[in-house]
């Protein structure tokens, strides 16, 4: 059982993870039982050398980072917790979110596991050489979604339609276990054609990224 | 008040439009007020051709065909509900989202948005001449927000993450307002090269894909 954490870094995931600890009652403290780095990923490896290798362990939560960044010490871990963090929400951000936990021992593994469920977070074994695979998969989800919005979002400000409609359409997509619907799902290439001829018209710049999304829809 | 319509089509959209009109118990007949084409695009023109002009309103519910498809009606109108619809639920799907209604009279535009408002839909006025940009902004949001479900899927099956796990994500960048976080939104280029350059060795058709989608969210 973890008894003790220390939190280094105030940040999205820090802040959260800190107002998690204060309601389960762990001891937050220098010297714990395992310390938790959620610094920006660049911050890593210089604050782990400032740390005194101890008996506890250490461990940070970058999604890309290698568990080298950790050096000297070598009783480490990687905790990240899958989601979109923002400082307006506290921990409740965290519940049943999953948690890719990245370890060279079984040991490792077991801790960066523990403190996964003591956060509220559903814990999965990533192997270390597929960390950078599975975080440019999570940055497909989460900042290329962004980008989708933005892209709808210029197109329906100049044709005066809500922008708020976007929000409610990539719901509805959600919410329907992501069926594919719309000119692709139907082979209806003229209307993809007449959409890049418009683009090219009227939003020239948004012509590469409608084209690469056409094509790996279709494939 | 619209008393009578009539629906042709009993696809996605038609058969949640359908249950709509009998929850509201609107009659529901040939030669009705309106008749609404929830028919696919390429058959809007040959149906409407095919009834007999008479003094009732038609329209269809389209959102990148022309108003000129409905010849050689004249009292005519667009619909397009912006949603995904699917035939798993019911006219609940119709509850609060976005209509985009194309007239070239003010008559037409009024009958477009009662129509509207008695299925549930909230409507907004959108330019015939707008017509295929706005589709274009509605495909990129829905469409393609599948494509980056699927790409996300095949990197967290090939690295054992949980396919849930995107859903999850997802929802937290829409329940967070879109707020970009990740490696682009701290100016992290380093990652998005270790991204491209493992993307290259493991998922090579992904990179054009999110080379793409990387450009557009710096821009």
């Amino acid at each position: 059982m973890i008894e003790s954490v220390k939190v280094i870094g105030a940040g999205r995931v820090g802040s959260a993870v800190k107002a998690r600890l204060v309601e389960r009652g762990i001891d937050e403290r220098n010297g714990a039982e395992v310390t938790l780095l959620c610094v920006p990923d660049a911050a890593i490896a210089d604050v782990a050398r400032g740390l005194a290798p101890g008996q506890g362990w250490i461990g940070h939560t970058s999604g890309a980072t290698p568990l080298s960044a950790l050096e000297p010490h070598t009783r480490r871990f990687g905790l990240h917790p899958l989601g979109s963090f923002t400082r307006a929400r506290g921990p409740e951000q965290l519940d049943g979110a999953p948690a890719a936990i990245t370890a060279e021992t079984d040991e490792a593994r077991e801790i960066g596991f523990e403190l996964a469920r003591l956060l509220g977070l559903e814990p999965f074994a990533l192997a270390e050489e597929d960390r950078v695979l599975y975080h440019a998969g999570a940055v497909i989800a989460a900042s290329y979604l962004v980008a989708l919005q933005r892209a709808a979002g210029e197109i329906f400000r100049e044709v005066g339609a809500p922008e708020s409609g976007i929000r409610s359409l990539m719901q509805s997509v959600i919410d329907n276990d992501f069926e594919l619907t719309g000119p692709i799902a139907r082979g209806d290439w003229e209307t993809v054609d007449r959409h890049v001829e418009t683009l090219q018209q009227r939003k020239p710049k948004l012509v590469p990224l409608y084209r690469a999304l056409a094509e790996a829809t279709a494939s």
